[in-house]
């Protein structure tokens, strides 16, 4: 039997994982997080993060165990544990080498981002002043993580290259975290142009909930952020939208850091930050972590969202999205 | 339903794959093969054998696919296809990293040498002159695999190193492709004594149809290999019995050369050669490929073995240890 309560799925998370964080996304009813286990590194050291979640898994049974498939986060949610699902927000890990992409899925990775910022072999990134669209290797890759099950991510792409991604992938894509363009001009947002087509081709969006996404940036307001929602329903359908918070919890500056710079420059870059403000900002209150999940559940129906709706985006449109997008094709 | 026809498992076997190699496992009735991927591959080598196998896969649906469980086996036999599961002669894929062991049964790896006639960091292998047993990394790595359902192998491995790893390992080990050593002394071959503790333990021995483990080597008679199951069946118990060709088709005898001095010599090592026979030696006649389980299947029968004995040594009793072998222990 399942439980009454609503399932909820975030579908991006990049925490300093513990027993405690665990715990938090038990006491949230969190049933499914999709986990980055990658922003730079190469396929064998990504293998050693998959070895550290392994040991989480082990570890920590009792609150969480690896997602694959979308019957695993029904299964979480009965047995109130979080279903982790990993995902790279870069390429990197498949190096130039198309037949780690199925190994990847084989180690449990359903989400790749096609770059991170910068131009990759695949892709465009947000930041980069050109984009030419996807690679000759990316239609390539796009074909085979259509083939094997592993969803393609635009989040940190540049706009034509998302464009031609959702275009050419034959499975609906993922913009796993973003936000609308027109609420809050940051160059990861996104324009009602890739909404619209995201939307049309069956594709979601994991709306965010880190600061440099949001209107107003950590003093964001509930109802600003509630509203931006009922906006973007009205351009995407209610079916589309779901959660993508970009929590990086208990991280220390040096990971953003990290994250923005990797080992690609000998200039520092700030990324969404500033060379005044460089480190990670402070969580808007209302979302601080996964037990907060339930505020912006009601600040939706304080916008007028039934409970129904409500339910899709806290986790039932990702559900649905996890079913026919994990499955290997059958040929 | 299941078709009246025994299902043969083959617990060895390194060839030359090809469409010709996967079409004789469907003539010969062959539900399930353990293939070797490795010899002395570090583990991002190993990999891209991974690799190789999935394009095998893909593009030879209709006669192979990858097994992971017993239950495989089952389908392969009810579909006429055959399960390859995979497997290492050599612990070298883990290097020096115990969670390697958990990402390599994630990719489907299910049995795994210790040692591969040389020291290893596990074990010692068969051709050293002193076996000092199982090392410090080796209990550990025992323990890992016994935890997540990697089958320990100790086919080249040394007699020291072998009682231990059948005594330290909690589930039943196997010495995939060997054969008695008092039938022909050949280094590889097992004494009566670690035939004895491994039956006894509930481990398997598959018996070797290749030449340097049998008497009289390619001029063996099948007559006999047959008297030898018998004497084994009575050492060991027919239910402790299974094959274990060690199948080398149609490699060039640089493959042998390499299989024997990897990267770890300067001068050259002629294993169970020698300098004037430095090749892989021709299959007796009555075992060339895959098509050729049923002469061995009447052969078994004219020494004595009743039709369900010989059904257990041609797969069920390898089917009944993957049941026992390969599923994660539950905490």
């Amino acid at each position: 039997m399942m439980s009454d309560t609503p399932i909820i799925i975030d579908a991006l998370q990049y925490n300093n994982w513990s027993e405690s964080i665990f715990q938090q996304m038990h006491e949230g009813g969190v049933s499914a997080v999709h986990v980055t286990i990658c922003y730079h590194e190469d396929f064998r050291e990504m293998v050693e993060n998959v070895i550290a979640w392994n040991r989480h898994f082990e570890r920590h049974s009792d609150l969480i165990f690896q997602g694959r498939c979308a019957e695993d986060v029904r299964r979480a949610h009965e047995e109130h544990r979080t279903a982790i699902f990993f995902g790279f927000q870069n390429c990197s890990p498949i190096e130039d080498d198309i037949g780690l992409v199925e190994v990847c899925y084989q180690l449990g990775v359903r989400f790749m981002q096609l770059s991170y910022n910068n131009q990759s072999l695949l892709a465009t990134g947000c930041y980069e002043t050109c984009d030419p669209g996807i690679t000759r290797m990316g239609k390539q890759v796009i074909r085979e993580m259509n083939r094997v099950g592993l969803v393609v991510d635009m989040s940190h792409s540049a706009q034509r290259s998302t464009l031609e991604a959702i275009e050419l992938s034959e499975r609906p894509i993922a913009i796993t975290h973003a936000n609308p363009h027109v609420w809050h001009p940051a160059l990861r947002n996104k324009s009602e142009d890739v909404l619209r087509e995201l939307a049309e081709s069956g594709g979601m969006l994991g709306v965010s909930m880190y600061p440099h996404h949001l209107k107003n940036g950590s003093a964001c307001t509930l109802e600003s952020f509630c509203i931006m929602l009922a906006r973007t329903a009205e351009v995407m359908g209610v079916e589309r939208i779901g959660f993508g918070s970009d929590l990086c919890q208990n991280q220390p500056d040096s990971v953003v850091e990290w994250m923005r710079n990797g080992t690609w420059t000998n200039e520092r870059d700030y990324g969404e930050g500033s060379e005044s403000a460089a480190g990670f900002p402070d969580q808007p209150e209302w979302f601080r972590d996964n037990r907060d999940f339930v505020n912006i559940c009601a600040g939706l129906r304080q916008v007028g969202f039934t409970q129904n709706e409500v339910k899709r985006m806290a986790g039932l449109n990702w559900l649905e999205f996890f079913e026919h997008s994990f499955r290997k094709k059958q040929t």
